[in-house]
């Protein structure tokens, strides 16, 4: 079973690295990371590099799709080799898939419309104006197509899908062998459960954060 | 605050970046992909590379350091420049951390003698052998060496230390900037909690994946 995923300068990489741990433990699966052009792709903050391997003419059918996010400001929603490929490999997979605003970049190749999906609790609206249903859920699945909420939603994405496809005891055996029994430090991972406090000091970082990921990439 | 992540071929990946993920968030932090020899590095499936920017001799005294684990047999653990890299960033780091096996790491280098330490639950008894001290618990402080359980457990280690670091509303905005609010599919992510069946299950398909690691790799 052929898993691609995308790469692209600016993501971030928990959202590509969550649905790639969990899937591709499912036995036959194998995954490759896949851009526009190949060689290595700096994340967010600039600090590092994923290499894709394959260029979109490489992969146009896989099984799977996985599409990350990353700071809005720097996703290809107008990149039209990118939304081209997807659109093509989305008319034969078996699963069309994002992590938090990955879902963005789906909805900007027009596989929205009318489908109930999620993204990052930040990036909702925007998600909604691009013509999706808006269900403010971890991972959420509307036919073929699934969306996970923000970042780390991609592992229980990933753990989810790989039940659906190879079982629970398998989906079972992966999520014991990343020994992922999860203990958060705090109970605040959703704007429902952060105070306002918290809420606003995210917001503060993300500028910052954001004024990085608008940085020049010289990889 | 320089923060040095580890790289080597074999490694697995999500060990890398949930404190990646998180450490990186917090302001002033400034994380570098570190390894033997710059460039791309393949993970133990060997179908994605991450590409260490600096070399050991770039950054011998980070404040933290990370070491990230991965299937046994292609840990560094005999690895002389690595091991020498470790030694030295720890006599003067203010934090030395690993994830999952890369306990093992830490113990080769002769930093783990009557540690309370943690690794990947199928490693503890390795990790005993090395001198440490064995804490089955999913992140471990002892002084300032911190070590957390297998793959996942990196995320709550790089929650836990920048709350310690930063504070515990910085450490609350990155988790809610990362969407952590998990919600895994399944209650058996700890050899405690899984049936035997899920255990025996997730050994052959380890199995599997340790012939995947000892392939040669070619990055």
């Amino acid at each position: 079973m052929d898993i691609a995923i995308l790469l692209y300068d600016h993501l971030t990489a928990l959202d590509a690295i969550g649905p790639y741990e969990t899937l591709s433990r499912m036995p036959g699966a194998t995954v490759t990371f896949v851009a526009a052009e190949p060689g290595p792709k700096r994340t967010d903050n600039g600090r590092l590099a994923l290499v894709a391997d394959a260029t979109f003419a490489d992969l146009p059918h896989p099984e799977i799709i996985v599409i990350p996010g990353g700071p809005v400001e720097g996703l290809p929603m107008r990149d039209e080799p990118t939304l081209d490929w997807i659109r093509t490999a989305h008319e034969s997979s078996q699963w069309t898939t994002s992590v938090c605003t990955g879902a963005l970049i789906l909805g900007s190749a027009g596989l929205l419309d009318g489908v109930r999906a999620t993204s990052h609790w930040r990036a909702l609206d925007i998600l909604r104006s691009l013509g999706a249903e808006v269900a403010d859920e971890r991972v959420v699945f509307d036919g073929r197509i699934v969306t996970a909420a923000g970042v780390s939603a991609g592992i229980d994405m990933g753990l989810t899908l790989a039940a659906r496809i190879a079982g629970d005891e398998t989906a079972q055996a992966i999520q014991l062998g990343i020994e992922y029994d999860p203990q958060p430090p705090f109970d605040c991972g959703s704007p429902a459960k952060a105070p306002k406090a918290i809420v606003d000091l995210l917001l503060a970082l993300r500028d910052e954060g954001a004024e990085r990921a608008a940085a020049p990439v010289t990889s």
